[in-house]
C-alpha cells in the first residue's frame, strides 16, 4: 500500500508548499462556529452544581427545591444514569472503567476533588439554571484529602476508592486497597551491573506540578435525545468517535444510536477528549425532550478538566568517563487525579528512548489524589519523565566536562536499536536533530553577561497511527470535495487536504475539505498524538489513489480502450494509449471531470486506514536564559527549536506546533502549577491566577525543521505536534544552572522557586 | 451490474415490508428541522417586493429611501447580479437560458406576471424588511397582458420577450419574434392513411387550467456568503445539486463554491426544483456578510412559483368498428408561464403510449405568456395530455359501444413496441394494470342511482434514473450509516435503506441513513421524476455491494485464506473454506463488524449510479361519481387505483404515492384553477380561494399494487410517484358523461363548468 517515495529526492508540488488554511477566513472572521454559538429551537440552558469539598462522602442529595423553581424543567444525578455493567470503555485515551468515567462525569457517593460534579440542571434560561443549583441540597461527610502523590502512597493514607488494589508487574492485585492503582515496568539489561560499570553515577529527585492543557475555549456539550432514542451530540471535541463510544456506553445505547457532531475546537492539547458535559447534557434532554446546552466557565475548567499528572520522579543514571552511559533507573509516580488512568506509561516508555543505554530499569506508578483526573496532555507523560532524565543526563555531562549534545550523540539512540519498552526503532531523526542543533546559528553563538545561561535538551515521542477515514467527490468543475472525520485543531484540514491534492496532482485548492458528524463518514479516532496528519493523510491518499482508479477507467470507457493501457499521471494527465491515426490519447484531470456527467456519472472514493505503525519524532531545544537574582524570574533570552517532522506536510503549520509546543513546555517549566490549600482548595483557578506564558513572556521561537522521511507512510509523515513540548523544561533547567550555578528540582520553576533554592532567598 | 433477480419466485427480507420510516419519529414529534426553522448567529430576514402589474416595462428603480431605513442592511435588484454569459444552465428539469432563469427570480427590463420579484431587502428583522419594501420606488410602464396560449399565439399578440422566435421543427428560428419558444412533433406511420382507414373519427378540443402543486410548506432559502467567497444555501429544495448548479451559474461561481445543505421539505411535487429565494438571500448575503434568510407566504407561493401548464389541446382519433385505433393526431399548446420551459415535450411522449396505434402524429407548442414560469409538476405535461387522449378513446369506445377496457386491452402497447417519440417497450405491466382493473371488485360491482356513473383511464409515465450517489459506513455494532443526497419527500430513506438492507442481509433497523449537503455526498439528482427509489435505491445497492466485497476480504484476512474463497452470503453470513479440522468457517456480519476495529479497521462502501434507463410505470384507475344537477358539484363516490411499481419496495409508501396522486389529479379534475382577470391579476392567490381536495372531498381510495419487477433493475424497482396523477381527470371525466350524458372540455370540471355545459345551467 505504501508507494515507494524517495522524498529527498522528489519534487511534490503541494507537499512543502505554505497554502492559507481553508478554515482559516472562518475563523478570523468570526463565522466558524463553536459549541458555544449552537442554538438550536427549544434549546435549554443547562449548569453543573459542584463539590464544595476534595474528598466527602455524599450523605444525600435533595434536588425537590431546584424542581419546583418556575422554569426549571429537570435535575439529575449519578442515580439518574443507567446502571452500567462492569466494563471497559474506549475513551480515545485508551480503555478505561465504565464506573469510573461515570463518576467522574457525576459523582455518585463520593466527590474526590473540589469541583467534581454533584448534580445538573436544565432551564429555560442560563440565570435560573443557576439560582435552582443554589437551591439543591447537599449533605456531605468530610473527608481529609490527599493532594501529594507521596502521601498518597503510603500506608495508612486515606483512601479514594476503597474497591481499588493495586495491579502489580505480574498481574496480580494487592491484598490491601490502595491509591496506586497499577506499577509497570520496563527494564533492560542488568541494571546493577551498569552501575558497576559507571565511573560517575548521579541521582535526582524531581517533583513536578499539575499543569493545565490551558486550551482558550471552555468545554460545552449540546445532546438532544430524539423520540425514537437516537440522540444527537454536539460539542468541541478532539475525537467525534470517542464522544460516540463514550456517551453510548455510559447511556447504554448502541453507538449508531448515537450522532456525535463536532464543533469547531478552540484548543484541545489532549484535554478535548474525555466527556464531562455531554453525557449530562444527554440525559437532561432525555428527561425533557429538549436540546440541551451545558458550557463552562474558566473557573470550572481549571477545577474539573485535564489537567496533567503532577509527580513525583527519581532518576539514577551512570556514565563512563567518555560519557558512555551505562546504566539509568527511573521511577516515576504520577498523579493520575481522581481516578486511575495517568499517562505514567507513555512518560515510562519515552523517558530514555533517545538514548541506547544497556542496562535500564524504568518503573512507573499511577496514583489516584484528590485532584481533578488527568487527561491527555501533548505528549502525555513524556514531558514530566523526560525532564528527569533529560535533566540528570545533562548534570552527568556537567560533571563529566562533555558537551551535552556531544554526550547525546555519542549514546543516540540509531536505526536498529530497541527501547526498554521494546519499541524497535527504524529510520529515525534522532542523531540528525542533535547534529542540526550542533550546527545552528544559536548553538554557534557566543553568550554573554551575567547569569546568563544555555541549556540543551532532547525529547522523543513515539507518535500514533490507528484509524482515519474519508471521502471524496470529483466535482464537475474539477475540485474535490474531501469528507473528513478529523477535528481541526492545528491546520488539520489543509495537511490533509493537501496529501490528497498532491496524490491527484492538482492544487491545493481544487480540494475543499470539510469535517462531518460520526454519521456522516468513517470511523476516525481523535486529533490527537500527532496521528492526523499521518493516518488522516494517509486516508486522504487512499482515497485519491480510489479516485485515480476511477478516473482511469472512465477514461478508458470514453476511449473505449482496456482498461490497464491508461494511466493517471501524477501530473493529473490521464494518458492513453495512442489512437489509430497515432495521436496521443491523453486528457486533464480537470477536462474529464467536466465529462463524468455525461459519461456515467460523477466519481467518489472512498478509503479508512488503520495504521499499527507510526514514525517516532525526535527533537533538540537550544535555550539561553537570564536569571534575576533578585526577583527570581527567569527570562528566556533565545530559543531554537530542531526537530524531525519526516516530511513536512505544511512547513508553516509544523513551525507553528513547534512554537506552539515551546511556549507550553516554557509554561511548564517556569510557570504553571495548581496551588491547593490543606483542603483541597485550588486556589488559582482562573487565568489571571495560573499562569501561562504570553507572547510577552517569549521570544521569537527559532526553528528548524529536519527531514527524515518516515519511510512507513506513502509521504514520509511522522507527526509533530507532541515532541516541541518535552525538551523546554529540562532545557530551561540546564540554562539556569548554566546561569546561576543552582540545579532546580522541582516544575515549574518559579520565581518562588528559584528563590528558595539560592540564597537570595535563603534568608 | 444488475443481479438477476427474479423477484416472482425470490424472497425478499425487507423488501416488501413495511417498517416505520427513519424519520417518521422526527416529523410527528416536530423535532424535523425545515428551512423556515433555521437560525443562523447574525442571521438577517429579507423580503421581496413584488410586481404589482401581469406585463410592464421597468422604467426606473430607487432604491434609496429603503437603504435608509433604520434597520435595513441591503437591497438589490437585478442589475446587481453578476452579468452572465450566454449560457444555458441545467435547472435540474432540464436545461434553461440563464438570463430567462436569473430574469425570472428578479425582473429585469420587464415584469412579466403578477408577483414577479423586482427588488429584495435583507433587514435586521421581518417587520422592518415589510416597511421597506414600501419605499421601494418603481415606474412601470404598464403593457397589455397575454394570459391565455391560444391569444399568445395569434400574430399581433401583445409579445412578452422581443427576442423570442420560435424554434422550428427544422432547427431554424421564425424571422419574427413570437410567444411561441418552440414547435416539437413526433410522427408515426402515415397519418391521413390511418383516419382513411378508421370507420369512427372523433375530434375534441380541450382547455385546462394552470394548476399548482400545492405543497404545504411554502419556499424558503437561506444563505450565507462567507468572506473567502464560498457560499453556503440552506433550502426546502428536491435537488440540492441542482440548486448547486443554478445558484453557481447565476452566481458565477464554480460548483464547489456553493454548498447546498437540503432541509427537510414539506411537499414538493416538482415544485421545489426551482430556485426562487436562494440567489436573492445570496446577493443579499454577499451585500451584508451576514445569513439571510427569505420565506415566502401563501399568497407569494401561488403568485410566483409553480404551477403546471394551462392548454389548449385538441385531439383526432379513428378506429375501425372492432375499436382497433387506426390514427391518433394530438395538438398540445402548453403556456410556459413567463419564460420558455413547458413540460409539453413530456406530455406529447406520453399522450399514446399505452396504445399502439400505428399512425399517429402528435404536435406540441411551448408558448410564454404573462402568467408565472411553469414548474414541473408530477408526471410533468402528462395529466394534461393523456387527459385529452384518454377522453377522446373513452368516446370512442362509448361512440363503437365497446367497453372501454376491453378497447384499451385490444390495442394496448406491450413489449417490443415503439412509441411515436421513439421510446421502445421492455418488460411493461401496460396490460396487466388493465386486467387487474378488470378483476377487480370495483370494476365487478354494479353501480346504481341517479346521476351516478362510472369512468376509466390509463396513465403512462416513462420514469427517469439518472445519478446518484451513497456512502455507507460499518459501525462496530454491525448497524450501517447510509449517506444520501436525496431530499425524503415521500420516504425516500425509508425506500432506499431498505435496498441496502435486503443486499447486506441485515434488519431494515440497522441501516441508519440521513440525507447530508452536497459537499458531504457524490453528485445525485432531484427527488422526483419517480427517479429515487429507482437510482437511490441502485446507488444503496452498489455501496451493499462495495461493503460485501470488502466485509468478505476481511473475513479472508482473519482467516488467513484467498479472498476468492470467502463468500458473502445473502443472510448476512461470510463461509469461507473450512479449517483443518474440517469446521466450518463462518461469521455473521453483525460479529465480522464487532471484529473490525481490532481487526485493521471499519469498513466503508461508496457508490455513484447514473441510469439511462428506467422502468416505464402504467396504471389503470376505476371512478364512480355522482353529479349535482342544481350545483354543478361532483362527488367521488368510490375510486380504485391498479398500478404497476414493478417491485414495491415498501408497499405502504406505494400505496400512499398512488392514493396522493389521486387526490392531486382529482383536485385538478374538478377543482384546482387560477382565476386570472383581464388585467392578469390573480384573484384566488389563497388555499381558502384556491380550492384543493381535502379528506372530506375524497373517499378512500382503494389500491391494487400490480408487480412486474423491471429487468432493469437490481430489485425490479420502476418508480412509482407519478403516474397515479394522471388518470383521474379522464377517468373522471367520463364517469360525468356516463352519470349526466355530458362530454366536458375543460379542466377543471368545476360546479361552475358543469353548469355551464349542462342545460342546468344555461338560463
Amino acid at each position: 500500500m505504501v508507494t515507494a517515495q524517495s522524498p529527498e529526492t522528489e519534487q511534490y508540488n503541494v507537499i512543502g508548499t505554505r497554502p492559507i488554511r481553508p478554515d482559516g477566513v472562518d475563523k478570523v472572521t468570526g463565522a466558524a462556529q463553536y459549541g458555544a454559538d449552537l442554538q438550536l429551537p427549544g434549546m435549554l440552558a443547562g449548569r453543573v452544581l459542584r463539590s464544595p469539598h476534595a474528598h466527602a462522602n455524599i450523605k444525600s442529595i435533595d434536588t425537590s427545591k431546584a424542581e419546583a423553581l418556575d422554569g426549571v424543567l429537570a435535575v439529575v444525578v449519578n442515580a439518574d444514569f443507567p446502571r452500567a455493567a462492569d466494563q471497559e470503555v474506549d475513551t480515545g485515551e485508551g480503555s478505561a472503567n465504565l464506573k469510573w468515567v461515570l463518576d467522574n462525569v457525576i459523582a455518585s457517593d463520593k466527590v474526590l476533588y473540589k469541583g467534581h460534579a454533584v448534580a445538573a440542571v436544565a432551564a429555560t434560561d442560563h440565570h435560573i439554571a443557576e439560582d435552582a443549583l443554589e437551591l439543591i441540597e447537599v449533605e456531605y461527610e468530610v473527608l481529609t484529602p490527599v493532594l501529594d502523590v507521596r502521601d498518597a502512597m503510603v500506608d495508612g493514607s486515606p483512601l479514594l476508592h476503597d474497591s481499588l488494589h493495586t495491579s502489580e508487574l505480574d498481574g496480580s492485585k494487592s491484598d490491601n486497597a490502595s491509591n496506586t492503582a497499577s506499577h509497570l515496568q520496563f527494564t533492560k539489561g542488568e541494571i546493577d551491573a551498569g552501575f558497576d560499570e559507571a565511573d560517575v553515577v548521579i541521582e535526582r529527585e524531581f517533583e513536578t506540578s499539575m499543569a493545565h492543557q490551558g486550551y482558550i475555549e471552555t468545554h460545552n456539550g449540546t445532546a438532544y435525545w430524539r423520540a425514537d432514542g437516537t440522540l444527537d451530540i454536539y460539542t468541541s471535541t478532539q475525537g467525534a468517535f470517542p464522544v460516540r463510544q463514550q456517551v453510548s456506553a455510559l447511556m447504554q445505547l448502541s453507538e449508531s444510536q448515537v450522532k456525535v457532531t463536532p464543533m469547531e475546537i478552540g484548543g484541545g492539547f489532549g484535554g478535548k477528549i474525555p466527556v464531562y458535559l455531554e453525557p449530562l447534557a444527554a440525559l437532561l434532554s432525555q428527561k425533557t425532550g429538549r436540546p440541551v446546552k451545558l458550557t463552562m466557565n474558566r473557573e470550572e475548567v481549571l477545577l474539573a478538566t485535564g489537567p496533567t499528572s503532577g509527580t513525583y520522579m527519581r532518576v539514577r543514571m551512570g556514565a563512563k568517563r567518555d560519557g558512555t552511559i551505562t546504566a539509568a533507573e527511573v521511577h516515576l509516580a504520577f498523579e493520575a487525579g481522581a481516578y486511575p488512568g495517568s499517562p505514567v506509561g507513555a512518560g515510562a516508555m519515552c523517558s530514555l528512548a533517545p538514548y541506547d543505554i544497556p542496562n535500564q530499569k524504568i518503573d512507573g506508578y499511577d496514583v489516584v489524589v484528590n485532584k481533578p483526573k488527568t487527561a491527555a496532555y501533548r505528549a502525555p507523560g513524556a514531558p514530566q519523565a523526560e525532564f528527569a532524565t533529560e535533566s540528570v543526563l545533562n548534570e552527568l555531562a556537567e560533571e563529566l566536562g562533555l558537551d551535552p549534545l556531544e554526550m547525546r550523540l555519542s549514546n543516540a539512540s540509531v536505526e536498529g536499536n530497541t527501547t526498554a519498552a521494546g519499541m524497535p526503532f527504524g529510520v529515525i531523526g534522532n542523531v540528525e536533530c542533535m547534529t542540526a542543533a550542533q550546527e545552528s546559528p544559536h548553538w554557534q553563538s557566543e553568550l554573554e553577561g551575567p547569569d546568563r545561561g544555555r541549556g540543551v535538551a532532547q525529547g522523543f515521542w513515539f507518535n500514533i497511527g490507528f484509524e482515519s477515514s474519508a471521502y471524496g467527490q470529483v466535482n464537475g468543475d474539477g475540485k474535490v470535495s474531501l469528507v473528513l472525520g478529523s477535528t481541526d485543531i492545528g491546520g488539520t484540514r489543509a495537511s490533509i487536504a493537501m496529501q490528497m491534492a498532491e496524490t491527484l496532482g492538482i492544487p491545493m485548492d481544487d480540494v475543499r475539505p470539510q469535517v462531518v458528524d460520526t454519521a456522516s463518514v468513517g470511523y476516525t479516532q481523535v486529533t490527537g498524538g500527532s496521528r492526523t496528519t499521518f493516518a488522516g493523510g494517509w486516508a486522504a491518499y487512499e482515497c485519491a489513489m480510489d479516485i485515480r482508479k476511477q478516473m482511469s477507467q472512465r477514461a478508458a470507457q470514453i476511449w473505449e480502450v482496456d482498461e490497464d493501457a491508461v494511466e493517471y499521471g501524477d501530473d493529473a494527465i490521464i494518458r492513453g494509449p495512442a489512437d489509430e491515426d497515432g495521436n496521443a490519447r491523453e486528457i486533464a484531470f480537470k477536462d474529464l471531470a467536466a465529462q463524468l456527467p455525461t459519461s456515467g456519472g460523477h466519481i467518489v472514493g472512498r478509503a479508512d486506514v488503520n495504521k499499527t505503525s507510526s514514525g517516532p519524532a525526535f527533537a533538540t531545544h537550544i535555550v539561553d536564559v537570564e536569571v534575576d537574582r533578585d526577583t527570581g524570574k527567569v527570562e528566556i533570552l533565545r530559543y531554537t527549536a530542531v526537530q524531525d517532522a519526516g516530511t513536512a506536510i505544511h512547513p508553516a503549520y509544523v513551525e507553528g506546533q513547534m512554537q506552539g509546543g515551546v511556549a507550553q513546555g516554557v509554561g511548564m517549566a517556569l510557570n504553571e502549577e495548581y496551588y491547593y490549600d490543606e483542603s483541597g482548595d485550588l486556589k488559582n483557578a482562573s487565568l489571571l491566577d495560573y499562569r501561562m506564558p504570553t507572547a510577552l513572556d517569549l521570544p521569537m521561537i527559532e526553528t528548524n525543521i529536519v527531514e527524515v522521511p518516515n519511510p512507513g507512510h506513502p509521504y514520509g509523515v511522522r507527526g509533530v505536534g507532541e515532541v516541541p513540548i518535552i525538551p523546554p523544561a529540562p532545557a530551561v533547567r540546564a540554562a539556569i544552572a548554566n546561569a546561576i550555578g543552582v540545579h532546580m528540582t522541582e516544575l515549574p520553576m518559579s520565581p518562588r522557586a528559584i528563590l528558595e533554592a539560592t540564597t537570595l532567598g535563603g534568608d
